[in-house]
């Protein structure tokens, strides 16, 4: 038994790829899923048991392992994974803490103050230059591509040659494919998809292994470029999110474990999740705003997902960082377009200036409802790409699960791309003639007669940026109905298949072309049928909103990073109005994309408010007990033996103290977690009874943050059998004010306190008897557990994933 | 003693003006600054007891007042009121609630979100609506005035009748203002100002009397035209910001008591704190919108003054409410423009379109640090506004506090505005030629050739937001330096003289034209010293975000705020820039103007964290002590005693339960309202010892609800002596789970949970002792006493002003 729960728990700190092959094997067999609808006579004392996963089965799947590795991962989506842990937001206030707080003068919190703008000013900068690089080495290699395809195009011209030339294309993009993805499945699996997901969950709080650092950045930033020049159907905007919350977390923490390298003295400070958490947000915000040229759109991203408090400075840094990284990115791009100064490109993709003074772009009332009928179009199909692609996920996390597989999976996808697009444009005859406005894209010939451009190859061939741009602002007669038609229907099909492949890739731009390929059409058969003020850019516009709000369902940022793109303050209230609809219309089906993925990793997340209908609920049913309770003056071994135990693997400890002469229950005083007792067990800060207590080596916050983030694990330390006998105070070490809520308190109450706070441990005290007396403790997975299903208020399971 | 502290109490209770006049001659006649400076050694325990005012300085000053009615009434901004009440952010979650909610199913509140929804958008609708009221009635009334200055114009051109001319316009303006002023005087003292003060603090969670009625809002919108109008140094955007926000709460409660009209079935639920004050978020939002055609700078704005907790539905509703504000403005006035469907006048004021398309309006690296400097010069000026400001309003308090004074000086403002405004036309010689860019404003002739026009006319009598949108777009030779310069210096003196008469109006524009003003005088000057990018319409921009960041010191949503007005987010690096200088530069001479006025009021206003050096407090020096608890079943007439003690006037009670069988003391078991008791009082639920408890009458939530928010006082409720044996059985109102915390707790702990959650009272228990006692309870006042000044941390007295 002592060696299945040692296995269950080595898995449990593996990094995630070795979880998913690893740790669901051995315990998800054959998990039933257990919905529970509140009913209102039914007592709810029953459900707290049902909340751990029980043993006798996980070993029932440690057996069934056993037989033998199988080909299929079974995966079920109703559990909580609890291999992730929390971010700490609460500060720990204890007596080390506030000593130094008290030692600092009024100028050192001035100082720290500047400082942290001069991180979030560096954040942004060195954002907003990874977005410069990523832009410029795609458009210098898609140029290329280019030339070459143009090249071709001239030098054969017999339908024969079309095969060599498709195959050319293939098997280049092929090769790009293969080393974004080598990248991805190898040396940093977190990479891969847009990192938004991963992103979102750090920033309510999850930790995830691995998320924030630099190699997961490098491998990031190659992977994209070649996914976009290997022509696969993706976006350099989702990434660039990712990259911009590691550069955060690495400029701000000044350590990289990647290089080895640390620059102590500066930004020590820092090293606490806090800290850390707040500049990631500002790095996310960094890499929307370099994305999109949305700096205000950044900053409300970050909130959107983030906060947990709302603080006046931190916003104002974070949109500081937003602001500097937008900047850096239009600043160079404007020297390497050689016009310096010109600082209109604010973004990586850029939908072009929808100016309202001529009639036909402004929207009218009569509009609208044929707007709202596009959101819920938008909702409709964003619905059917969320549910195939959670089909293909759960597809793949069964039967793609091998490094190799994953690379194999990467290259069809790019082979079939190239293939796809060449049987479409050998297809399609939408010849249009060549004119002036095409200066700067870049048409291609293939098929058509001299002085004409293939339309269908325009919209394949170009970045998948410029086709947005093209949809949006071309002339109303540049797309035949039927090419758009054709297209929407391949690329839909591309994109979905895409989004979730092991390469580094974005779905926004995918989305916004496939809606603006609809979108445009729409127009084109509104217009056809007499309404002349149907003008095809400004519908190919809303359709693109209404596909982004009805695959990904963000609502308030991604109103403002339309706006901001389109740079045009009056298509405000139509978009807010489609992205409203899709969401609704999205959410009756299937939830967001971001967070089916969320939900498919078994991230305990948590979301804004607790499920209309708990209140039926209290801290009592919702908290896990019993709590492991450490004394104030503990036994060495004791807390050895408690840190071992893999069976609770619990992060935080209620400290206690015994009321002289009682036979009552001890008391709370403080609250330690299981990163401070290693410390001090690495430390060896122990009492011998025998001698005085001034023996206790003096502890620093310094040894506790240069320990930070990456803890040893418990069996890493030796602890001798004298040692064992020694006594450890935790007085200056436990928090000890920590918050507590009495067992009567509802779910609601007991969210609300715990996600405005930014909490990772709740003690629930019993307050009926005489005394204070630890009876629960609330984390994260207790609450996260609880979600409004299609049935009631459902409870997922809880299991070591 | 017992008939003074009555008196105490009742001008505690008295509205705002009331007790301007009578509570502070009462009390505060010679208060000493009691200035705490922390040293690390000192015992903090001495402090507590400064918190009150002594009873006997109190009877000295009242000793005082008896002698006669002294002419000047003595001020101490190191106060804070007493008369404040707090708004109450935090859901009573008593059990009457608990079963409410546990009926409610799924469906409701899908119900409740949706009319959330529609009330959001009926607040938006309203204020767009309002907004173009105001600025089409201005309009035309200026448009009248132009005429008939034009008219004189023509009339006469001798120089003697300048003066007829002028006296003509100082009487008109005189009356105007006259109206506006006496409006403010008589019906309403709070529609006085911006407004922007007044719902910073409601935001902030203070309720401030009478802020949200109707009659202000009437008297808000009459008053501010009249003031515009009437040529004063005055906005129309400020009061829109108040006139949401009633919008917002009137549409909400549905319910007026001004119109003495109850629509109680639609809107019950949403008679509490939590949902007002939500809904007045969104009010404030909406009218920013409506000003500056700012929906997401609306947005930031109720976020930066009043979030608490950020809840992305709520906050997503916010922005609905911006964005129908705006649109319905939008709407009308292109309706009344002639040019329906043209929507591009989104606020009342519009910055016009600054396109980067010619290279001189784009800036460049090299001139940021000039932008730094005129953000500092901003600072300054914005400084020395703001002092210039706090001394005058020092001087109104104490000697201008009769209302017929109030009106005299209005009316003596206008005169002199308009007195000056001629003078200054009268020795300007700055003629320009008229060129065809001027056909939709209206340039006046006065003393200049035929063909020409005054551009010091301009500026004094087109309405400010024209002479702002003139001075960015104009061109380059349109004004003279002298002019700007004389402009600037005369216009700066009038703002500041304005702002804090007792009129409606806003200091957003003026502070914007003066800022344009010089602003464009140092792009001028730059110019003329062979800088040929220094275009002055750019700089003229600089200089007015410089001046009103200098003034308000707002940061984030100004910045957002500017940006979306400019239409263009490429300024967005050079306005932070500006504003952040302006900030930094302005917060070492003095506070921003809403600050001060909001500390003149002693309004108990709690910032986004503790002051940095605080860690040294804990909740024990920080709380009131001692506390009046009251047991779980209660004699009526300890309550009413209770209630009716106005030395203490406490709001909330513990509730306590006796531990059966010992001496020890009683445990904390909930905390009930003084609201819920009058209700408790008023409907006589009683329970007589002699019979069954079921004879105590069933409350419903609705009785509570319907007493929302202007509970009776307890002097209106009488108790028979019988009534007064029989007990009161609280258990069902009273909160069962109040936040507690420890009284070791420092005071950033204590405040981070009181700011996050919007508390209205924090229990502090002593867990020293077996049990968990109450000793002090934490409100805002006891927080909201401790700011950072320039001596290190202060501490504020606290005082029945």
């Amino acid at each position: 038994m002592a060696n299945i729960t040692k296995k269950v728990s080595w898995s449990s700190r593996a990094d995630e790829s070795g979880a998913t092959a690893e740790g669901t094997r051995l315990l998800n067999g054959s998990e039933p899923r257990r919905l529970i609808q509140f009913s209102e006579g039914r007592s709810l004392f029953q459900i707290g048991r049902l909340s751990t996963v029980d043993l006798e089965e996980e070993m029932m799947s440690e057996e069934e392992s056993l037989r033998g590795r199988p080909k299929e991962i079974p995966h079920n989506e109703k559990l909580l994974s609890l291999k992730y842990e929390s971010l700490d937001y609460d500060n720990i206030e204890n007596q080390l803490f506030l000593e130094e707080e008290r030692r600092m003068g009024y100028m050192n919190f001035r100082c720290l103050e500047i400082s942290r703008w001069v991180v979030c000013g560096l954040i942004g900068f060195l954002t907003g230059l990874i977005a410069c690089v990523i832009d410029i080495v795609v458009e210098q290699l898609a140029g290329i591509k280019y030339q070459v395809v143009k090249g071709e195009n001239h030098r054969f011209s017999a339908y024969l040659t079309v095969f060599i030339l498709a195959s050319l294309i293939v098997e280049r993009n092929c090769w790009l494919i293969m080393f974004s993805s080598l990248g991805v499945c190898f040396p940093s699996p977190i990479a891969a998809g847009s990192g938004i997901p991963q992103i979102k969950c750090y920033l309510n709080g999850v930790k995830i292994p691995r998320v924030v650092r630099l190699k997961t950045l490098l491998v990031k930033v190659f992977g994209v470029i070649c996914s976009v020049v290997g022509g696969l159907a993706v976006g350099k905007e989702g990434p660039m999110i990712h990259s911009g919350a590691v550069v955060a977390a690495g400029v701000s923490q000044g350590r990289s474990t990647s290089l080895k390298r640390d620059f102590n003295y500066i930004f020590e400070y820092f090293r606490r999740d806090t800290e850390k958490r707040d500049f990631v947000s500002a790095g996310a915000a960094a890499g929307v705003s370099a994305a999109f040229g949305a700096p205000i759109g950044g900053v409300l991203f970050s909130l959107e997902e983030g906060a947990s408090f709302w603080n006046q400075m931190l916003t104002w840094r974070i949109f500081f960082a937003s602001m500097i990284s937008t900047f850096t990115l239009n600043f160079f791009l404007s020297i390497y377009h050689n016009k310096p100064g010109d600082l209109s490109n604010p973004g990586l993709i850029n939908f072009g200036r929808f100016e309202n003074n001529s009639q036909s772009v402004a929207y009218n009332l009569y509009e609208i409802p044929f707007f709202i009928a596009m959101g819920a179009i938008g909702g409709l199909l964003g619905a059917l790409f969320n549910i195939l692609n959670y089909w293909l996920t759960i597809f793949r996390i069964r039967y793609v699960h091998r490094p190799c597989l994953q690379v194999m999976e990467a290259m069809l996808v790019a082979a079939v791309t190239a293939t796809v697009a060449f049987t479409m444009i050998y297809f399609s005859n939408d010849c249009q003639p060549l004119s002036s406005e095409h200066a700067e894209e870049y048409p291609l010939q293939l098929f058509c007669a001299d002085g004409e451009y293939n339309s269908m190859a325009t919209a394949f061939f170009n970045t998948p940026e410029k086709s947005v741009r093209s949809l949006f602002h071309n002339q109303p007669r540049t797309y035949n109905p039927l090419t758009l038609g054709l297209f929407t229907l391949t690329y839909f099909l591309l994109a979905c298949w895409t989004y979730g492949l092991a390469v580094s890739a974005g779905v926004f731009i995918p989305s916004l072309l496939i809606g603006a390929a609809w979108g445009r059409l729409c127009g084109i058969l509104l217009a056809s049928s007499g309404s002349m003020w149907a003008d095809p850019g400004k519908y190919a516009l809303i359709g693109a909103a209404a596909q982004l709000g009805g695959i990904v369902r963000m609502t308030l940022s991604l109103t403002v990073i339309m706006v901001e793109a389109t740079g045009n303050v009056t298509y405000g209230l139509p978009i807010m109005l489609v992205l409203m609809t899709a969401k609704i219309v999205g959410d009756y089906f299937v939830e967001g994309l971001y967070d089916i993925h969320i939900k498919l990793q078994s991230v305990p997340f948590l979301h804004w408010e607790a499920p209309g209908t708990s209140h039926w609920l209290t801290a009592r049913e919702v908290m896990s007990s019993p709590v492991t309770c450490l004394n104030k003056i503990e036994k060495v071994g004791t807390i050895v033996d408690t840190l071992s135990n893999t069976s609770t693997n619990h992060n935080g400890f209620p400290v206690v103290v015994q009321v002289t002469g009682g036979d009552e229950p001890a008391k709370l005083c403080g609250l330690i977690l299981r990163s401070q007792l290693i410390v001090l067990l690495k430390h060896k800060v122990f009492v011998e009874l025998a001698r005085s207590r001034l023996t206790q080596r003096k502890l620093q916050l310094k040894d506790f943050r240069d320990a930070y983030p990456r803890f040893p694990p418990i069996q890493s330390i030796h602890v001798s059998q004298d040692e064992r006998e020694c006594m450890m105070d935790l007085t200056e070490f436990m928090n000890p004010t920590p918050y507590t809520v009495p067992q009567e308190t509802s779910l609601p109450r007991v969210f609300k306190l715990f996600r405005a706070l930014g909490l990772r441990h709740l003690v629930v005290v019993d307050e009926e008897n005489r005394d204070s007396k630890v009876v629960g403790l609330v984390t994260r997975k207790d609450l996260a557990r609880y979600h409004l299903g299609k049935h009631g208020l459902e409870e997922l399971q809880l299991a070591q994933t």
